[in-house]
């Protein structure tokens, strides 16, 4: 979706720097302590979740929400887009969220390996084309790097619209070497919605009578 | 499971053989009109459905017993076992259902392509060492031999309690060019469940808490 060019971006990351984590790669394998500027130490023993393209980042805020134990972590291509994720987090009052501003090549640049309870991974492009397969983010290189940062029993949900992607996406992980949980081509009409929160993605699908496709992928 | 010895096996598969057609290959592309020598012409647009591996019939029989206007067929390799399936299906007074006796190499050898409407798929063997894979019953080759003889928009319906054959399963059949419906890993806990039938070793196990996977791959 083409985003109205934002007024004062630049004043408005300005003012959100202190959410956005610069040079993430140097926080590699301390994420547990990493906190923002703003905000008191991290529980050493806290759980680290990130979602790859968190959009303007109704899922990840609110996931962030329900479970102040833990840290969350946005990560978002579009400077016009993750803005309004930080919005959402300020409103909010979080103090367990912290994004990073760009398109993910490698988590294994960034995270260090079993540093990341789980993954996810919402509505990504499907690109269609054959030849361009190696870029959709379910690609057996991009799995692995995934599972890699992930600790044992860690897992990568993902959630999409595209029957192709979906299940492009089952064999991937067959051949990478994870395991399907609660797998489902109708998530909304089925037991498995676990926290009911929607995407602003899904939920424009979804009331238009698209099944949701669902898939936890396992280390 | 292995079976008892069935007294008077020989005697059995005697007193059945209408309901098992000899030499099958030579049904291929008429099997809507064949029909055992004990019923009447078959009708031209029933459709076929078949089960491989059918076991002692509990599910194909009660298929055809709701189904009456179309045709069922099962397969099964085991004599033994087999005359378990016609007893079932002639205490039912099924008119519609017929029975080969041997393991399927090639569907393709039996049946016209396009000739079949469905296919049934259910715990099969999961041959579990890589170096077997090629003998499970959904690898790519089994695949495409089902697809070759399927209608388009047919189906290969397929239950299993076993993790790795069913995320093996998923990628055959994206290698396969089947499509997905219906997916889910837990058949008794979903909304799923079309028919309700189970088969023998699905009650056992289902009964366990184990979960039933099931997919269908569609033409």
């Amino acid at each position: 979706m083409r985003q109205r060019k934002l007024k004062n971006l630049d004043e408005r990351l300005e003012h959100f720097k202190n959410w956005i984590v610069n040079e993430p790669e140097k926080q590699k394998g301390r994420w547990k302590e990493a906190v923002r500027e703003d905000v008191q130490a991290g529980k050493q023993n806290a759980n680290i979740r990130l979602e790859i393209g968190c959009g303007k980042g109704r899922f990840i805020t609110e996931k962030a929400f329900r479970d102040p134990e833990n840290k969350y972590i946005g990560i978002e291509g579009q400077e016009s887009v993750i803005v309004r994720a930080i919005e959402k987090a300020e409103k909010k009052g979080l103090k367990n969220i912290m994004f990073i501003s760009g398109y993910v090549r490698d988590l294994r640049e960034i995270f260090a390996d079993e540093e990341v309870r789980g993954i996810y991974l919402f509505f990504s492009d499907p690109w269609p084309k054959k030849r361009h397969a190696s870029r959709r983010l379910t690609h057996r290189n991009f799995l692995a790097s995934y599972k890699a940062v992930l600790e044992p029993g860690g897992s990568i949900e993902i959630r999409t619209d595209n029957k192709e992607l979906f299940d492009f996406t089952l064999c991937e992980a067959e051949a990478a070497g994870l395991f399907t949980k609660n797998i489902t081509d109708d998530l909304h009409g089925s037991d498995i919605r676990k926290d009911g929160i929607m995407t602003e993605y899904e939920e424009k699908f979804s009331s238009m009578g698209k099944k949701i496709k669902y898939v936890e992928l396992i280390k």
